[in-house]
């Protein structure tokens, strides 16, 4: 079939809407119909060429929602009409790791997926002239059509808007995630969040969910502040304007240090700041944030030594097909706020937009809505 | 009363053997007769000069164990006759983190501990001639007798043998600890020790006892792998035999990395390399190892993002009233073994003998007997 998409032709340069063909489903994939995708700074992480395993040519996006229209031989858990969320973090409830109790990250299609194309080691994406175009982790939600592994598709209720819940399909369920998957936030904890970017808002409602009792939000830019108070956040920081070092302050103000630190900023310096307020004998600091490559983080041993832990998540600890449902129940419970941080949408031609405001930071999170 | 004393004049010098003062216990404490002390590197590290905590003159020793001669007004918990191991990580069952279900680090005498004063701010021990002698780590079991806080001391079965069961006062429940409370290693784990000294054999029994599948030992020096072996561990492993890089030499030798790694060689690239060896997806990484002044452990955050958790543990995150009289029962049940690690013995006009045992690397543990 044919369908529309936004291309990745080279690193740096914009996306380019065009045609392009795209292949069935073969063995154990689903045809999907992609009804809106947000865009992510891992987006522009890869576009922007920084991404060292970036490739090109490539169809972007990853964080969609969407509709099953077909499926290959031998799926079985899914049916055309089905309502999906994709998951770059598939989960296969087969492989060690998702046996294993500890963590998510499913390695089932690991290898084809890192190269941009299906279990099978092809893409179902080309030009018009037969080019083929990649995949991109796993998901490719840039494009209006879009095929995956049927491990790798969230089962969500049908009632959900597409243009709110696909947003879980990364930064919510990354952040409210890391709170109750991977740092398990007990009723009453003392919690820092430093940077209130949408993963930084997902983590303090995350927060709130758990019961936290104080959510302090740490960020250069006071702007972020009306909107993260209305996600949870108890107390601000500014650190330009704290005298004297950042971490005894906040140390001070947690009164010993937080139970859990989370560090949504990617910034090895942060990470380091994050893991010493921590409090002595129990705090644990969960690094979220991507750091550039090569960055390397640090600490005197001490801090460990005296209690301290030092742990990362990747998608929240969430197991996709598992939790997703569950994270889109609780938004349509009202547990849980979306609308407000889907600050712009626009149609898939405008998607060039959307990387502009986030580049200038005037969005949280731009929506394409095909 | 007076005693006799292995008495740390100043850094850097031997110990020297005299008399000294004691004064009885004040309200809360407790006069004990040590019948048996270890010999620590602990305690090799504040004699050289090399802590930058450490004050003179001092009398030395934390790995102790005697009988209770006195007891001061309020101590409800001993009385004369009770067999005891001193604790230098205290537990008084009220303080905030006693009442924490994470941590062992028991904070109701810290500050005075760490000058080397009893809770009042005062020392019992002097010279002859007045002069104030310092406590340290609380314990200072290097005097035939010594007073401690009552919630300094662990009681323990009268028929266990001083001279075997004092190295559970530090060595033994720090490794042992390290796994059973800080890892809580599961059955059939696969582990890595890095350091094959006191500590690490005791890492290596704690892992046995825990029912770990594959303990590998790494250490510079084949002469400890009988001794090791003798532990519990599986697979031996010399960096100095390895070609190429020894973290993926280990994990392919744990099939993937092990479910955990313990470093216990206070070396900062070691621990580097014990968290990295550590499985993806779940393996956490454990420091017991004490680093030099200022030096710092790094990685790169992609470590922890993808699943491994970096910890340390002190005195093997145990609380000493109730989990030192078990592990004395675990010895005394042959559960675990002790006698072997006792290498040496001397009375204590020959501690300096021990003192430079260590440093040539004969002896596992010299014990000084009363
Ligand atoms: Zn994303
Ligand atoms: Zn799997
Ligand atoms: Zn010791
Ligand atoms: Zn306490």
């Amino acid at each position: 079939m044919r369908t529309k998409a936004a291309v990745a032709l080279a690193a740096g340069k914009p996306l380019e809407i065009m045609d392009v063909n795209l292949e069935g489903p073969k063995a154990g994939e689903v045809l999907v119909e992609i009804k809106a995708t947000g865009i992510c700074h891992t987006d522009e992480f890869t576009l922007s060429g920084a991404d060292p395993e970036g490739l090109f040519p490539a169809i972007l996006g990853h964080e969609g929602a969407g509709v099953v229209l077909e499926v290959g031989d031998g799926v079985t858990s899914l049916k055309p009409g089905d309502h999906v969320i994709p998951l770059y973090t598939p989960e296969c409830r087969e492989c060690e790791y998702c046996l294993h109790p500890k963590t998510n990250l499913c390695q089932a299609i690991r290898s084809t997926q890192g190269r941009g194309v299906m279990p099978d080691g092809t893409s179902r994406f080309s030009m018009l002239d037969g080019t083929p175009i990649l995949h991109y982790m796993g998901c490719s939600t840039f494009s209006n059509h879009t095929v995956l592994p049927e491990i790798a598709l969230a089962k969500i209720r049908p009632d959900a808007p597409f243009d709110k819940v696909c947003y879980i399909g990364c930064g919510v369920t990354t952040g409210i995630g890391a709170v109750i998957n991977t740092a398990k936030v007990e009723i009453g904890s003392r919690a820092i969040v430093f940077g209130l970017g949408g993963i930084g808002l997902n983590v303090i409602q995350g927060l709130r969910l758990a019961g936290a009792d104080q959510i302090v939000g740490v960020d250069l830019n006071p702007d972020k502040v009306p909107m993260a108070e209305r996600f949870g956040m108890t107390h601000f920081v500014n650190p330009s304007e704290v005298e004297g070092d950042l971490v005894p302050y906040l140390v001070d103000l947690t009164k010993g240090g937080a139970d859990y630190t989370f560090d949504a900023t990617g910034n090895v310096q942060v990470m380091r700041a994050a893991l010493e307020c921590a409090h002595k004998g129990w705090g644990e600091s969960i690094i979220i944030g991507v750091a550039p490559a090569g960055a390397e983080i640090a600490t005197r041993p001490f801090q460990l030594v005296t209690g301290r832990v030092w742990r990362g998540t990747a998608f929240g600890g969430a197991r996709g097909r598992t939790d997703v449902p569950k994270i889109v129940d609780w938004y349509m419970d009202g547990k849980i706020e979306i609308d407000p941080m889907i600050t712009h949408t626009m149609p898939l031609e405008d998607i060039n937009k959307g990387f502009d405001l986030m580049h200038e930071g005037k969005s949280i999170r731009s929506v394409v809505v095909y």
